[in-house]
């Protein structure tokens, strides 16, 4: 990339689905925990591969947000897309699609969406040319139909709510119902996926207009029921199983870049949306996703649950390396603007910051040093250089150990917050605000700012956990 | 080295103290975690790094393990040496440094003992030439002065149990008492001792004597009060300034060796004793160690408290890797026997195993798929495969947190061993022997074979945890 000339490489966006900090190689897992993954470890050998990649605690919060380059909250989306929830992302939203296309881009959306279920939510409302294996919410209503048998639940649910995989092949019109996302299709859905992305990537490699492709890859969130070429591929299960089916996968897309002869021009991003599942128990097996050396998981207003796995490739523009400033899930939308050479709204907060002279080496700090986490709608941390400030005290229920989450806020917010220095005290166990109690002033500047936005552009109503029927 | 010749390269031996696996930059912290370790993390790159290194809980029995290739409990050692015990190594024991000086080796013990405070437990009488910047102890001995006239001890051990450096020059012949070990000297030991190391490093490069060096390095052992030069140098205390300085030392020894012009005949080991210490707060200042992913800390049975960082490099006999499979500390020494040609005594048992061929890639496996761990003469745990099988119930007080290690043993072992699978659950939060009871006979098997060794080889007397006077 010339220093001052904007130029238009493809783009692949991989992003798993609930991946833990420690879960593959490259960051100390993998084959230690019994499930290999040579192919992410690869691409990380030949990426700038980040080790403080910031996002929101949960699926759809997270997508938002990195699609928009803005807290989720102001986008009404701070809490998860329930089946038939009435909200999804707005028509004024600007994302990701938005701008590859007005750059001229071919665009597609592959897989999970979690934005909104109802037609002018989708993606094709957003840039995307087309929308392909998608489907509305998220992979465990691939269980409704054996759950709904199970447990009796009513008629009218069943039908409403079977989750559909769903096709858009005209930019602005709304898709065509598919097959049902069942147990079944789950299990080879990355599959169907990437061998579609496959044939996306070899046609396109011939076109002097360059693609985006943003992939809601569906693994490893549960069920773990891999494709019956990688049962028992992991020593740990179906949870290893998957994500090695995820790794398999990854390697693919590696090998159709190269074998397209597109590598040198096109940038590779692979990510988690969120932290792992660690307490839950699906299909009768144990769930055994890790953090890492972070505390908490996927909900929880913890590291483990907003730290995760991120690296970007992009041969002879960024650098391999490891590096360890903050990076949010937000910032992509801001780099790559600066990449296309485009400008972003100006009408609305933008959140997210341009990190590609970061990413390329140029400057040895991050442009962030601070961010704001949601839980719902509960603004319920900052982070503020290396302290994490919670807004009130945050635990799992000691009699039952899988309420946490949501419902996991002991109901004494302090006056001051909890302060946690997230490198020397990585497992968040020592509240430190008593020795140092200014941090009130950063910690009350960063919340100062998002506020002082706020009441320039307030947010939609909150949303609410329960969207009752009208 | 030939395929089947022995060989006799130099090898330097440095033991880091309590250094944990979640604290250097190779093992996922380091600038991530507001202290880089750019030395340790680039001998790593060109050593095999092992990433399941297995240790005793303590300083005490992890060393004796390390030098005799036994467990520490064969040696009447599984319990920590405190200040003025008659215990310690006993002259019926082959270590590392009789190893070496069979071979013909120069040999030199630098640093911390910690393994008997009699004249005839000492280094030399060990096959050690000389122990130079020795003490007996501990590094909190360091503390014994201020703490001694802090709390009013009496005068008798004032004087009985102030740490003292000590010199030996004569193979054979007792050390000589030099200055105190105080705090103010605790500062700059390990930059002493390895400038003294360097000049032996130069020194031994002209010789056609092979040498072996043994460096018991301090840090990051508490007190962590670094000296001036690096006073400051992290961003999260004491704790990383010392760990940094460790770093420091550990790449002057390879600019050392590489300066001598002997790298390619001289392996080169890092390792540390055993887990780090994450709940002490010592000087005032908050410990912030990390056992990364793994629970628990030093003197715990948890896997925290027994994996942690090893490297070792030996340049075009042992590939550039990192290896997943266990590696005990006890392997070392059978490991050096079978790269020198020797056979080691076969009037006891040995419980390290050889394990060159998985160092050097000639085989995917390690020889090793089980160990058992001691809390001082406690049977606490047995390692088979990826399970981690608990005898009792162990935990830290619900009241203070602070205790823990030897006392956490609730008093109500289990018929039954508690089972964690170490790869799929790796901070061992949930006991799967209820679904695995098959997993008694492997634990009964690897217990079975140690108590045959037992009966053949009776230990010596259990240690106390108090050494009365007598």
């Amino acid at each position: 990339m010339p220093e001052t000339t904007a130029s238009r490489p493809n783009v692949v966006f991989l992003l798993a689905d609930n991946l833990g900090y420690g879960d593959v190689g490259c960051y100390g897992a993998g084959e230690l925990r019994g499930m290999p993954t040579p192919n992410i470890d690869a691409l990380a050998a030949e990426s700038v591969q980040l080790n403080q990649f910031l996002v929101e605690s949960a699926c759809t919060p997270s997508r938002s947000a990195c699609l928009t380059g803005r807290l989720s909250i102001r986008s009404g989306l701070s809490v998860c897309v329930a089946p038939g929830d009435s909200g999804g992302l707005s028509s004024d939203e600007y994302t990701l699609g938005n701008l590859f296309k007005d750059a001229g881009y071919s665009t597609r959306y592959y897989g999970k969406w979690h934005l909104g279920e109802r037609a002018e939510t989708e993606p094709q409302f957003f840039g995307f040319d087309q929308w392909r294996f998608g489907f509305y919410g998220s992979s465990d209503g691939s269980m409704n139909g054996d759950n709904f048998s199970r447990y009796h639940a009513p008629q009218s649910l069943q039908e409403s709510a079977t989750v559909v995989l769903r096709e858009a092949s005209e930019p602005g019109s709304p898709s065509v119902a598919g097959r049902p996302y069942d147990v079944e299709v789950r299990k080879n859905i990355d599959n169907l996926m990437v061998d579609d992305l496959l044939e996306y990537i070899d046609d396109q490699s011939s076109s002097t207009t360059p693609f985006f492709a943003f992939v809601g890859l569906t693994r490893p969130h549960f069920p773990n029921n891999p494709s019956d070429g990688f049962k028992g591929a992991s020593r740990i299960g179906g949870y290893g199983d998957c994500v090695m089916e995820l790794d398999w996968n990854v390697g693919r897309v590696v090998t159709a870049i190269r074998d397209a002869g597109i590598e040198g021009n096109t940038i590779l991003v692979f990510a988690s949306d969120n932290g792992p599942t660690v307490t839950a128990t699906v299909l009768d097996e144990l769930h055994v996703a890790s953090a890492g050396p972070w505390r908490g998981e996927l909900g929880e207003p913890w590291e483990g649950s907003i730290r995760t796995v991120a690296m970007v490739r992009w041969p002879g523009v960024i650098p391999t390396a490891e590096v360890s400033g903050m990076v949010s899930i937000m910032d992509f939308l801001p780099t790559f603007a600066t990449i296309l050479g485009l400008e972003l709204p100006s009408d609305r907060p933008i959140d997210g910051v341009d990190q590609l002279d970061y990413l390329r080496g140029h400057q040895p700090e991050s442009n962030r040093d601070s961010l704001i986490t949601f839980i719902g709608d509960r603004l319920a941390a900052v982070r503020w250089n290396q302290w994490r400030l919670y807004t009130a005290e945050y635990t799992r229920s000691s009699t039952n150990p899988e309420v946490g989450g949501w419902m996991g806020f002991v109901n004494q917010p302090h006056t001051h917050p909890l302060a946690f220095n997230i490198e020397a005290d990585p497992h968040e166990e020592r509240n430190r605000f008593n020795e140092n109690a200014w941090l009130m002033r950063p910690y009350a500047e960063v919340i100062g700012e998002y506020l002082a936005t706020v009441k320039d552009h307030p947010n939609p109503p909150a949303p609410n956990f329960i969207d009752f029927p009208t």
